[in-house]
């Protein structure tokens, strides 16, 4: 018995969000109104208020053909927490703004609206708003998530210090060889429509890409530890971009040291049957959506035993400029060989 | 001498933003950090957040045919205020975030960089985030407007009460009839492309549509006049719709009386024109941005003479429905023929 597909038109925009929001549960005291005013109100008792937004769009960052729409609305989420957890703060509310082609149907949305809820449950966020309409081409999704933070805490790009350690948590560059894969998948499936995909062994680098995870654990260990970063930024274009982002921001140079860069290993393995670099991936790769960040070295002895930091290099005098050390001695410049949205890969 | 055409990707995304955002003016003591980081902090100092988000997609909200790139970056900022007003909040903080093809130039975004900038000044609120990336197709731009309330003061749809004045600012229908002129200029001009347009006399319902306020005067004057409203909603999808939401979330009826709606009569003689009738473009037209809100009668002397603000109608108790009284002395159910973005106007 195959459910019978309804269309979005059949429900009218307030049916549909009425639909898709009968089931939201409340998870912060700060959400005051939610979702069905003109507005959603938030008290967050005299911390201060963090926003961020980003839009995905079908076709330049997510395709269908290989993003199950569950994913997507995780993601979507996801992306957006990671920004505000690289602040230093707490994520507390979200807003969905979705353009729909009339080639989805209520239950696809349904998926999507699993995913965003699901990442609310696990990060502890509410959905308070948000706009449904069409779209005549293609599935835009724009997500803004607010959070809170101590008044005076948060941290900027702007202010490491020279002689800072330079740390990233997690490992770098897994997403990016798992878009390799399932641009690869896609392309033989094109060809030759009855192969089987051959994925496996690969689900860490795939998960990487389309499940992503923001660092919340990072920034609780971080407050834990009663460690301050002296400046932070989240992964989303690849290391060299963000390293580039604080050494600019700050106005000082930067040393890293490849062999430092953390790598898993089925990443290496991944990338080795792609003829590709590892490092050249975690530094040009993205959407990792790890925690960069630097902090002075006296907190070092803090840090040392969690096995989800590492420390890459440091923070030196402008005039050093921005360079890597490779694993064979030689001295390179940190270039910005990130996602341009607008020229694709370079 | 005309300037040579600049493309976006010859910027990149992180020079585009650099080059829309170098001249922001911060307006509001509450926006601790703007553009530039990770996201924006904000702090309230006390009072709470409203947040309200609206997605504006080319071909389904708006024509670039007929739409002055500069209107309609002013426009998707000024629909997002007025759901802030809405609420009876003063708007502080917005984030913009686009969808951009290739077949816009950084001059042509410039345009609509000044819209978006003509109305935060005018407004007082700041630009303090968002996303820019590739579309491809079509132009789509979301913004989330962030505004503050003093705690408690927010005003929903849901607390009118039985008795209550149901009021509206300004007047209804106009930016519908200016669509159907532009709509017939369109068609005209690809029937036959030297024709000049006719819209000579037209320019203010043309205006409503392409330039649209937001009824700042009103919230202020209703707090210098000491009034708190018992509910309130902007008129964004017609008088019917709007005033649907305000009877289904409060639990009540509503009796309206055609003869009191406020209409110009620049639109009356317009509507004539596509030999329509005007109270049907008040009621089911939208895209108005007027407030409609409810109050206790005993409110009525502090408002009387204010011009810009009409009494319409009064909450029933549910049983009665809701129903207009026509200027015939007929009596009619409302029923929502307000836009539906997914089955266009009904």
């Amino acid at each position: 018995m195959s459910e019978e597909r309804i269309e979005i038109a059949d429900l009218g925009e307030f049916g549909l969000i009425r639909h898709l929001t009968k089931n939201i549960e409340i998870h912060n005291a700060s959400t005051v109104l939610g979702v069905g005013d003109d507005a959603a109100v938030i008290d967050h008792f005299g911390k201060q208020t963090v926003v961020t937004t980003d839009m995905l769009i079908e076709g330049v960052h997510f395709d269908l053909m290989y993003t199950p729409l569950k994913h997507l609305g995780y993601k979507a989420v996801v992306v957006n927490l990671s920004d505000i957890y690289a602040m230093n703060a707490t994520p507390t509310q979200i807003t969905v703004s979705l353009g729909l082609s009339n080639r989805i149907s209520v239950q696809a949305l349904d998926e999507l609206y699993e995913g965003i809820y699901a990442a609310c449950d696990k990060y502890g966020v509410d959905l308070v708003g948000g706009d449904t309409c069409s779209s005549q081409k293609g599935f835009i999704i724009s997500v803004t998530a607010i959070g809170e933070v101590t008044p005076g805490k948060f941290v900027k790009r702007s202010t490491a210090q020279k002689g800072d350690l330079i740390c990233c948590s997690g490992d770098l560059g897994a997403a990016y060889v798992g878009l390799l894969f399932l641009e690869r998948e896609k392309r033989i499936f094109q060809e030759h429509p009855g192969v089987q995909p051959d994925l496996e062994n690969e689900s860490y680098v795939i998960g990487r890409l389309l499940k992503p995870e923001a660092r919340k654990d990072i920034i609780e260990f971080l407050e834990q530890s009663e460690i301050i970063p002296t400046s932070m930024i989240d992964v989303s274009d690849g290391l060299s971009s963000e390293i580039l982002h604080i050494s600019q921001q700050s106005g000082l140079g930067v040393r890293l040291y490849e062999d430092k860069i953390p790598i898993s290993e089925d990443m290496k393995r991944a990338a080795f049957k792609f003829e590709i670099d590892p490092t050249a991936c975690a530094l040009s790769g993205g959407e990792d959506y790890e925690l960069l960040f630097t902090l002075q070295q006296s907190e070092y002895d803090k840090l040392v035993l969690n096995e989800q930091i590492s420390v890459i290099g440091y923070m030196t005098e402008p005039e050093e400029g921005a360079k890597i050390i490779t694993k064979g001695g030689h001295t390179h410049d940190i270039t910005a060989q990130g996602w341009n949205a607008f020229k694709g890969r370079q």
